[in-house]
């Protein structure tokens, strides 16, 4: 399962010492081919870490051989030392990769290897420990080694997070790690999908920018954007099919939304999942900033915490958007009870059922008929107590 | 002291029932003249409660004779019946003077009687304790009385806050409450100054505005605006006095400035207050963008809680502004340690100590030589309580 679902890749996830814990913190996927191709999208935060900007530069020949990412430490707002680590790393994969005889491929070049960091920001990583770990993943590397990976990336998250979507003859699988300082473009996340269909990197990049804008970029946990953000799709061809655009795109959205969702369950400290449902907008601009003003508003991120349904937070946070509406024609429902209409008080508060893990509140602006749903999480004091001692 | 500091000025505050525990939630302040001017900042939540569209009405004739306010209650959210209570307390305010002979400056009506509630919002305020609660508060008017004035204002706030600036022989004073939903544009909160300068509307817009943009609009206690913000400045003209505008202008943002701070001191839950200096901007603009994005991150924010020096969550906050600078000539110093020295490590974080209340962080983006100072405060488990159970 997980990227190694589709046929052509192989994974490992091994502990090499990163992390002082002695968990595993270190995963490497490598597409076999025939084909390389590959499209990413990444943090659009303007401090990026040295893998992001490493990363960038790899995928502009949209070919990707193999990509390999720590967990415990970012390598962010490192200076030129961190992305000289970055550099060695890649290096270090191709060099151990060729040794080791992978080279169906005609041979790996650091070029081609994706580097994806998380952890703390404004560390060096313990390239002493790192550099070894590299040779460890690589001799443990296995069509069977998806699951392995998925768990090495793990920072603060509680499980790991994997999917896969079936074609005919075809696959889209893939993990992801990400438990807090999520939100828009992107979430704080790395995110690594596979495929066996044959497409060429044009139609990757395609199909991977639509399923994000919908999918990660309307998770906002935290409202806090990352410097590592990371979503790579690589497609080896294995399969032989090339599916019609559309299915393949589809397949795509379904991996990227299944993971989204796993992010948001795993939320640091959350107890409550928060579907944001904006509706009747009069543009989809609209009703996703209106969706992300309503995610980020921390009292009313306290208030669902603590299981009341207090729409006046909802409507205050409208109210700081530039969306189009007008205050008294807003509506508001919270679990299906509209407890605010034409901007005032609606049916009776008291018959909202707060009960369980996920509330679903509906924002109607009654300005057109465009909608967006953005996915968040309450606030938590565990949030606090987790966010005070991370890095002490 | 308080509002009754400057010549001219009466007030009470009572306890009307409008809150269930009992406690003083009515106040009231009287321009005895002879001038009556005045000017006012409101919310630039489009969301407005009723007597915030209620006050920007009277205000345009820039003449305001007593403003009445209530805690307990926002009336925000509450569409036409909660604008005719307004209404109705206004014409009650005015009314009651009028039995009661406050008639100096030719007898008081509604269109200039301010009034300011705070609260919950999207409940109806209960007018039959209010309205005779208006009576009572123009009984006890007194020259004495803002003190009063300002315990009655207080919801959350676990203090009154009052201020005091003297000219030769001319007083600028003030009241505020304000303890959550602190944001720019304005924090959440009601502000009455008063003064007993001879100085028209106009010159008090102008100082008025002058004092607000670097004080309260720079204070971000949760990222939350208010629909009910109000800052009024009245202006009796008793002393006989017009000062000079610059001596004048500053009194004003001097008296501003320190009721900021007590509102930063006492916001809800929080154990540290965060003074972030944005230093070497572009401009005031990114300078202002930038300390802003730094008071609203919330993994930030957990982290001062913690007495972590996590230099991290402030680059990455920078990050995501628009402001000119470029990621590796950033510096960051908390406590006056330069945790960060060209978007990279800097001096050991360890020697930062983080034991007291203030936390300093400067933030030098090497891009000008413009500055602006935001005020904030951690994020902490007392944060999320006292908001999850705030109406329930």
């Amino acid at each position: 399962m997980s990227v190694t679902a589709a046929q052509g890749f192989r994974a490992a996830g091994v502990a090499a010492g990163i992390k002082e814990n002695g968990n595993p913190d270190l995963a490497l996927v490598v597409n076999d081919g025939p084909r390389l191709a590959a499209a990413g999208v990444f943090t659009s935060n303007r401090v990026k870490a040295a893998p992001v900007l490493w990363s960038e530069q790899v995928l502009k020949s949209g070919r990707i051989s193999a990509v390999v990412l720590n967990s415990g430490g970012a390598n962010a707002c490192t200076g030129p030392k961190g992305f000289q680590d970055t550099h060695a790393t890649a290096e270090k994969v191709a060099e151990s990769l060729n040794t080791a005889g992978f080279d169906e491929t005609g041979g790996h070049a650091a070029g081609m290897v994706a580097v994806c960091s998380t952890g703390l920001i404004g560390v060096l990583l313990p390239m002493d420990k790192l550099l070894p770990g590299v040779d460890q993943a690589v001799a443990q590397l296995s069509p069977h080694g998806g699951e392995k990976a998925a768990i090495a990336i793990k920072t603060t998250d509680t499980v790991h997070k994997t999917s896969v979507a079936q074609g005919e003859g075809w696959t889209v699988g893939g993990m992801a790690k990400g438990a807090g300082m999520l939100a828009p473009g992107l979430a704080t996340m790395l995110v690594v999908l596979t495929t066996d269909a044959d497409v060429d990197a044009e139609t990757l990049d395609k199909a991977l920018r639509a399923a994000t804008r919908v999918t990660f970029d309307r998770v906002d946990s935290d409202g806090c954007m990352s410097t590592n953000d990371t979503v790579l799709l690589l497609a080896s061809g294995a399969s032989g099919i090339t599916p019609e655009y559309a299915e393949f795109a589809e397949a795509v959205r379904t991996v990227c939304d299944d993971l989204g969702q796993q992010l948001v369950r795993d939320a640091e400290g959350a107890s409550k999942d928060i579907r944001i449902e904006v509706v009747n907008a009069a543009t989809e601009d609209d009703a996703v900033e209106v969706g992300r003003s309503i995610a980020r508003n921390n009292l009313l991120k306290c208030a669902i915490h603590g299981e009341d349904p207090n729409w006046g937070r909802v409507l205050s946070a409208i109210g700081t958007t530039q969306a189009a509406f007008e205050p008294d024609r807003l509506n508001v429902a919270i679990n299906g009870v509209w407890v605010c209409r034409n901007g005032g008080v609606g049916e009776d508060r008291d018959t909202v059922d707060m009960r369980y893990r996920e509330v679903h509140i509906v924002a109607d602006l009654a300005a057109g008929s465009e909608t967006a749903t953005v996915w968040t999480n309450d606030l938590t004091a565990d949030y606090v107590h987790e966010n005070s001692a991370y890095s002490s």
